[in-house]
């Protein structure tokens, strides 16, 4: 036993115990990577609250509870995502990736410093398509209304789409060109770091529809976004995309409002 | 040679690289938490910019670079801290906290789950300590000047003092009370989690030391602060902290204006 993610470890088996994931249901939010690991990698898993809305959001609530008597977790979580795998209870969206990526084949097994290198890509990734696209509607608090704080909402939106999203874009359009051809972000197959670059990107073309077209048209960001169509087009991602499981962006992380797009 | 962090590997000897750190000189930052690492472990390192400030900074502008004929490093690094060890370039903090925890001892070696329930706390300490703090003069545009958006900022950082700072410190509070008697957060030894959470604890005392005042005096997180102290008075710890090598807070992730603390 290390205390290391073992990227020798075999996929898992039918002797490997279920993928529980914890997460608020029928939105994609901070759970949507987690999902995206396990179906393009053909990995059973439950998604707890979706499946089970009453019991599944007793559960979540008693995982995320400070109560004093909660249950097995040693550590309590602040937040989900939550992946339960046997007695092992893991919160953070980065902590449960870099868990199972080499699980589940998403890691090459044959680079000592892979598992760092996405790490690193993956935060990024994160940050700029998902942490800061989030800030972009609720830019005063986090428990506060939108509407409540939509002024100072347009204002950061505006820096979002027109500074950060084109950074974040040319920063990972840097990291293909470097790959001299390589089809994916790191070590010429797909990892983690893809899907959850996939993701992002996803989730704000649902968000700024217009400035994202302006960004695509543009040309200046094409190895990004032939890298999102790559992801896009693999089959069980496809499948899983057009599938009842995927689903709708609302009101999580990625929101729509006219206000906060380009005209 | 494995694609993960190995808790077993030796500590820091004469035959290892030496470990440099890239980043902003003059400010602790986002690379404190590296430093308190190197730091508290008597781990030999360079920290670039702040040795030689010039042919630093043009290092250090060479690795965020997006030209194509960037040097060693394959994948581009967004932003600062970037460790350099070897022929190997990490950027993104808790990244490079997991690159260096088992290396310099600040991981249990007898837990095969240490590093991930250490990754978690780390991810958590630093949202809530470090990234949200930095929203707090920030909430508009990172690229923008602070006085530009004071309004938001005032109310942002009004929501932190009174909402997310204490469900924070609620948290960390409920991990160690969860601990039952343990020192640390984890495992009943120093971990880099706990270096993290000191660091954040100590930047937000000096950004908005009225509303820490209120909070600490509540005794309503007083494993928290236990903890903060038993950190600083660590052998290692309390001589950096007296030493030149700390560097001062000013215009970085933690800045006090009065406006934005408490009354």
């Amino acid at each position: 036993m290390t205390s290391s993610p073992d990227h020798k470890r075999a996929r898992t088996t039918d002797s490997s115990p279920p993928y529980l994931l914890h997460y608020w249901p029928t939105i994609p939010g901070r759970a949507e990577p987690i999902r995206l690991c396990f179906e393009a990698s053909s990995t059973p898993y439950t998604d707890v609250t979706n499946s089970n809305p009453d019991s599944g959001m007793k559960t979540l609530m008693s995982l995320i509870s400070s109560s004093s008597d909660a249950p097995p977790p040693k550590i309590p979580h602040f937040a989900p995502p939550i992946l339960q795998h046997g007695d092992l209870y893991l919160s953070q969206l980065p902590n449960i990736l870099l868990y199972l990526g080499p699980r589940l084949g998403l890691v090459p097994s044959d680079d000592a410093n892979a598992i760092y290198r996405i790490n690193q890509l993956t935060l990024t990734a994160l940050d700029g398509f998902s942490n800061e696209a989030h800030e972009t509607h609720h830019p005063i608090a986090v428990g506060d209304y939108y509407e409540n704080q939509k002024d100072a909402a347009i204002k950061r939106a505006n820096d979002y789409t027109h500074n950060r999203l084109p950074k974040f874009l040319g920063h990972f359009e840097q990291v293909l060109k470097q790959n001299q051809g390589g089809e994916y972000l790191y070590g010429g197959q797909l990892t983690y770091a893809d899907l959850v670059l996939f993701q992002g990107l996803d989730g704000v073309s649902f968000a700024f529809p217009n400035a994202v077209k302006k960004l695509r048209e543009g040309g200046e960001y094409r190895r990004v976004w032939d890298l999102y169509e790559r992801v896009k087009g693999l089959d069980n991602v496809k499948a899983y995309l057009e599938s009842e499981r995927r689903l709708g962006y609302s009101s999580g992380i990625w929101r729509h409002y006219d206000e906060l797009d380009e005209s």
